[in-house]
């Protein structure tokens, strides 16, 4: 299988694209005439540079409003236009062009005239050994359908004129992709994937600002490209995004996205059809499959050696009890029911380097996985970048993968117990646990970041993804979205914002990077960890009464259950299946906080009727003990 | 007519959004309950808090899920609820509460059930001394129709129940604002004012994010008005508008603008009905007509007195003479057919402040208009900031106002003469002019800026506003909108990017803020001063020559004709009605550069389609040649 990428798709100027293309591994590309033009070098030139970089131009593009015009100088205008550029293309050295359905306002349409000209065109490329593909725009004036565009290249019944495809293009107009089933393969010349998320707005406007990667949006690509398998189509797949995150974006990550994008949906797909996959599917490398997160096996912190007593002080006060120490480095281990988590002052290395810039900063998250071999396997084919470090001799080598901003993610076998082999215990968590397990991990990225990220962790896990929505900070728009695996043993959420001033850019900018902001720890008895907490003196972030007055507003609270809430400013939840607790440190240092919550019954949520207010506190809190900056 | 504003429509926290309420001119506050609960006061301090403003809460909202539902714990919960809420606007001192139509899974609907539970709760509300007002969103799950919200209040039929209008919700719909002219006054509780851009979208979605103040959209705002002044209406007029970039926008600025577009609209609303403007409207203060602007009578360019020689140089080159000099102040006269430029090297004042910030840029636009008083006292009634120097004795006072980033606009009488008051004469402007008049005057600013500014100069001076277009530059989209007079004497372009490396965007990061980034000159015969600039070796933009082979493609031009424009790097562009032709500087100094066009026969564009070409030449200059940092 031919990979395939407009330019369009990419920042930058034709240079800077084509690098970043190459480099995230396609073949080749489709040249966008503006691209083109704006570029300094002849079309020759041009054409070797391409070449130099390992790539084909699979398609030259758009070739705009050139069928059903009526008879005259426009028609005749519109024929001279394309013989231009099919010369342009001999010296491109590309031997197909993407003429899109026409909005011209003369265009008179009528599907004969149009495959009348299209017949015509036809045999104009043919003298200069080039083809012409006709894709139905959503927005064309007449033709907007690609089984309009279809019967118009039927009936034009020419060897240089075939069909392109485009999944925005028909799912955005819900046309059933299993009509493309009925179409010949071979004259299906080309075909361009994008995604989209669900929102209903108009064509045009949803299509030039929208657009995402495979996978990033809310359309049925699986469908869409089962079908097209199914024709025995055998040409290149590509990516045609149009998106003002990606515009404006860093080209290679954008490029390896769509790369990653790419290769999952065919990996699923093929997985899908089986044997029924096709030729191009069946070339396809086989992938393993994504990986399983059974568990959260530890989190890293790492912190400067003189922040580590008041950290352990800290981890001591939620209740964890120090149980071991690394055979080799400055690395304590903490322990309370199913949860570790790790203290890490090595004055060299990663961590150290991360906290040199970051200040104290979750640097690794160890995921159990049930088979972190294959995991690392999938992740590298995707595209993700290696970890390797140096481990002394009988200590794990644990594969790993780098996540976001400067932290690892360790991929860890079920059976491997690192705790025996890189650890020395010096104690045993016999205090009773005050928390269970680790409730989710929420970190902040700038937010062109958050798709990125988002299709990582689907991709290479076996996750799903939370629509993205909107959190209301007294400074603006923060987005989020949850990835969780299946069973909810594990949820993510990720967190970004276009706003300079919101919580979570404040974070970003004060640990220079995105990173893991909070943790989550759930508890079974969210009254007693608060208790605790409070004789412990842990600063808990103070809620205000007009909140609890809201809360006995809303829900049928006895009056004492709400008095214990506000006490201990614990928030509250609940939808049809069960209630959800909630309580938040103070900002710990650089930024980090932590929560405590307590789920119960089936409540799947995470309390996001209460995140403006929570945030609104932590404004107010910030107000009056400003974050010390990093490093 | 009292104004009002909902506290959603501002960023920051409660007391932040106050201030700057109270500051913009408003009388009153729609308090959103959420501000409320953020905030750590108890209600009647929050009450205390408001009126020590000088502000009335004129409206608690929103009440949600109320109507409809099936009789059972769901409905019993929802007038708890609600009885709570008017216990907490007795505290607030508030006595009108927004119930929005019910979106409600559980919600039956039902005129009559609606109109039941409204009756039953006009009884609860008037033992508390409150009233309730029930506005139909545009996704209310059974009533999303102000006429059908009407039908439940008519049959509620109770003195605390009534109506309250929201414009978005009717104009998004499409619903005629005329059939508002059949509700009786008195029972239009409030009215709450929004505009949005016209883009077919999900009406939530395009609730929620794209709102804006009445006068930045598209919506028939002044239709509604009209309609509801004809019901003798005589409450508050109120903002609510929900924007991704107001919430996270300076709140001092969205307040203004705020009231400005409320003064504006309503001041047009009693023009257009004369006597039959109503109560309210006849209370507001008259305000003079926009004011009509006739010429650019000059631009003026503050630079260091060391780099005076050669900017003086390049207007020379430009084909402009020395014609006089400032009487008390070092400023120069340059001039060239109706054009005058001045040259302000003065050492201290605003401009050498702006310098000194800014580097080299343009400080003062002097427009020609019918009544200079009458223009600066409408200026000032909306809001715009006064701006007053001290003039030598028989010089001009010119009325003056701020306008964008560190630049104020003078506004000039017909009569006046500046130049005899305030200049002596050194010369005459004999030669042939090659340059004719200000074409257009692009002032670049941070996107979050630019419906601000737009609505500045759309509400003082008399001008129309083309919608917003995206410019694609190679690191991302550029916003740009023109405004312009309606017999084309002046084009103003507003250009923002919220990508961090277009050229816009480097342009503000160079120059510290927003400012005049280019000047387009009109010629008659661009050739003639393509070949003069060319003789004195002035640098003009180079563009491709892929560029012209796409004209030759795209336009029926003689070779002869294309081989010009190549020579002397002129892009060119035409429509139906005529010819565009455009030449570019490189960039002088900090960022500034300037534009000659030649406009032909009916063109009315700017060479749109040309933009990308440049920009992208732009970038290829600027790698060469970088931009030297202001200051």
């Amino acid at each position: 299988m031919k990979t395939c990428i407009a330019t369009v798709s990419i920042s930058g100027d034709f240079s800077e694209k084509l690098a970043a293309i190459a480099d995230a591994g396609f073949d080749g590309i489709e040249i966008f005439e503006q691209d083109f033009i704006s570029f300094d070098l002849s079309p020759s030139d041009v054409s070797k540079m391409v070449r130099d970089h390992g790539l084909d131009i699979m398609l030259f593009q758009p070739f705009r409003d050139f069928e059903g015009l009526p008879e005259g100088p426009l028609r005749r205008r519109s024929f001279t236009r394309a013989e231009r550029k099919f010369e342009l293309m001999n010296q491109l050295g590309t031997e197909l062009m993407l003429v899109c359905s026409s909005v011209h306002p003369e265009s008179l349409g009528g599907i004969d005239r149009c495959a009348e000209d299209f017949a015509e065109l036809g045999d104009i490329a043919r003298g200069f050994g080039v083809r012409v593909g006709y894709e139905a725009l959503a927005w064309g004036r007449q033709i907007h359908d690609h089984r309009d565009a279809w019967e118009v290249v039927r009936r034009a019944d020419h060897e240089c004129i075939g069909l392109i495809l485009d999944s925005f293009h028909s799912l955005s107009r819900g046309i059933d992709p299993e009509s493309i089933r009925r179409i010949p393969g071979d004259k299906i010349f080309f075909v361009q994937l994008a995604d989209a998320p669900l929102i209903e707005m108009d064509f045009l406007f949803w299509s030039r600002h929208f657009r995402n990667m495979p996978g990033e949006g809310d359309l049925d690509l699986p469908a869409f490209m089962k079908a097209v398998m199914a024709t025995d189509y055998k040409g290149p797949i590509s990516l045609e995004i149009f998106n003002d995150q990606f515009r404006r974006g860093n080209a290679p990550l954008v490029a390896n996205d769509g790369h990653r994008s790419l290769i999952n949906l065919m990996d699923s797909v093929r997985r899908d059809l089986g044997e029924n996959a096709g030729a191009v599917a069946a070339q396809l490398p086989r992938l393993p499959d994504k990986a399983k997160i059974s568990d959260v096996a530890f989190i890293e912190f790492a912190t400067r050696p003189e922040e580590r007593e008041g950290f352990e002080d800290l981890f001591r006060h939620l209740g964890f009890q120090l149980t071991g120490h690394h055979k080799t480095k400055a690395v304590s281990r903490w322990q309370q029911g199913g949860l570790n988590l790790l203290v890490d002052t090595e004055p060299t290395g990663y961590a150290a380097e991360a906290v040199a810039e970051h200040g104290t900063t979750v640097t690794d998250i160890g995921f159990v996985v049930d088979d972190a071999a294959a995991a690392h396997a999938r992740a590298l084919a995707l595209g993700a970048a290696n970890f390797v470090q140096t481990v002394a001799e009988g200590e794990a080598q644990i594969p790993t993968i780098k996540g976001v901003g400067h932290s690892v993610i360790r991929l860890i076998d079920p059976g491997m117990d690192i705790w025996r082999s890189d650890f020395v215990d010096t104690g045993t968590a016999d205090a009773p646990a005050l928390m269970s397990h680790i409730d989710h991990i929420a970190q902040t990225m700038g937010y062109d970041e958050m798709l990125s990220w988002a299709l990582f962790y689907t991709t290479i896990f076996d996750t799903l993804k939370s629509p993205l929505f909107d959190v209301v900070d007294p400074d603006g728009l923060i987005k989020s979205q949850v990835i969780r695996t299946e069973d909810r043993v594990l949820h993510l959420t990720l967190n970004g914002s276009d706003a300079p001033y919101t919580r979570a850019s404040q974070f970003l900018s004060s640990v220079r990077g995105p990173a893991v902001q909070h943790i989550a720890f759930a508890t079974n008895d969210i009254f007693a960890l608060a208790e605790r907490l409070r004789n412990l003196e842990f600063e808990i972030l103070p809620q205000t009464r007009n909140y609890y007055d809201d809360v006995l507003a809303r829900f049928d609270l006895d009056l004492d259950f709400l008095e214990r809430l506000k006490a201990h400013n614990i928030m509250y939840d609940e939808d049809e299946t069960g209630r959800y607790l909630q309580l938040f440190s103070r900002t710990i240092d650089n930024g980090l906080f932590f929560e405590f919550v307590q789920r119960e019954s089936g409540y799947t949520g995470f309390g996001a009727p209460n995140a403006p207010f929570r945030l609104a506190a932590q404004r107010r809190a910030a107000e009056r003990t400003p974050i010390p900056a990093a490093g």
